[in-house]
């Protein structure tokens, strides 16, 4: 065995974010619209799964897409070609949304319209997890080739997410991923979080998921 | 079409970090300590092509292993059952390495007794392509799960790379990865970046790597 040492680093995190996000949780509460946090890695299938959702969901909800982009509209234009309004905050290099980020958002919606509005936040397992953004339910999704560990390395995502997506199950034949192995990583740290397997590529899990969702949205709207 | 609205959100990037991070290579150079950052998305490969790396070279540069991890050591013990020194920052939530954290890693190590240093910086494709580490030269994984799309979203991390592995490669048949239009973005954004392709899983394209990365080591240590 080589060597390990260990050096811890700390760091403060902001205060009156929590505040204003509770703000907004009441603002929405009044005008009936649901909103959905959704977060992952680069390229687990946010877009997907919001295109995905939008199809399952589109007749039943009025949806709208709150997109977090650092330097292209790729997503807000997918969105938007599939007839939905997209309201997309460049952050020109931030790497999460805080809650008054997704506030300017809201403000360029017409809430009274809108059931569900869903927030593609940064790909990012990390700073996306510290910022409350005023989201009724935090959902993230982790896709099968990043590998069963990442719960023992991102663990603030995990503990903070009331649904999590397991995305690209198609992909488990080529890999080791340890499906058992990961749900128990996750349910210790959160026993309360709801996990559902999908492949937005076949399709398969995506009416579970939109179950889950439209029943959350209409516990919250009614 | 639906509607797409833009919103841009700033933000000041940290000063002194690069003063701090020129500093450390000043150091390296005087060492003759070759130190290499390592950055991608959560579960890319980052710590299979650390481990790769380090059984491709171990027999003819003496390799150390500075790891960013926010909660966990489990890759600073993969890195130390092969045998080889790993420090390991506990980062507590920060989202990317800077030059004062690296700082503190480097003064852990007998740099006199090391011709390479590999940071594994924390899995996350915005905020460490912000902060110079000191390393010598910046490298990043993309794997083919990814998608070809990421150079559009995250430009930066993109552009600030000597080198890009493109991992997972035996995965290419199963997805729609197109490989030219990928490089295609890359160079639009870095036209001098090196381009590598490998899978840490068969192996291949390592050699190609490894070859790359001990000249650019000899090439700094003379």
């Amino acid at each position: 065995m080589g060597e390990i040492q260990l050096i811890e680093i700390k760091e403060e995190i902001l205060s009156d974010n929590k505040n204003l996000a509770e703000d907004l949780r009441k603002r929405l509460k009044k005008e009936k619209t649901f909103m959905l946090n959704l977060m992952s890695s680069p390229g687990a299938g946010k877009t997907s799964l919001i295109l995905s959702t939008i199809a399952a969901l589109r007749e039943s909800l009025r949806i709208a897409v709150l997109e977090a982009d650092i330097d292209s509209i790729v997503d807000s234009e997918k969105v938007a070609s599939a007839g939905i309004q997209a309201v997309q905050l460049r952050t020109g290099g931030f790497c999460h949304l805080d809650a008054p980020m997704v506030t300017k958002g809201l403000d360029a919606f017409d809430l009274k319209n809108l059931d569900l509005i869903i927030i593609e936040n940064v790909g990012n397992l990390v700073c996306p997890a510290e910022f409350d953004t005023g989201a009724v339910k935090n959902a993230m999704i982790l896709s099968v080739p990043e590998g069963d560990d990442k719960p023992l390395k991102y663990p603030l995502m995990f503990s903070i997410c009331d649904v999590l997506l397991v995305n690209k199950i198609d992909f488990l034949a080529l890999t080791d991923f340890d499906m058992d192995a990961m749900k128990e990583r996750v349910f210790r740290l959160n026993p309360k979080i709801t996990i559902i397997e999908v492949s937005c590529r076949t399709g398969e899990g995506i009416d579970v998921w939109a179950d889950w969702l439209a029943s959350e949205v209409r516990e919250f709207v009614r």
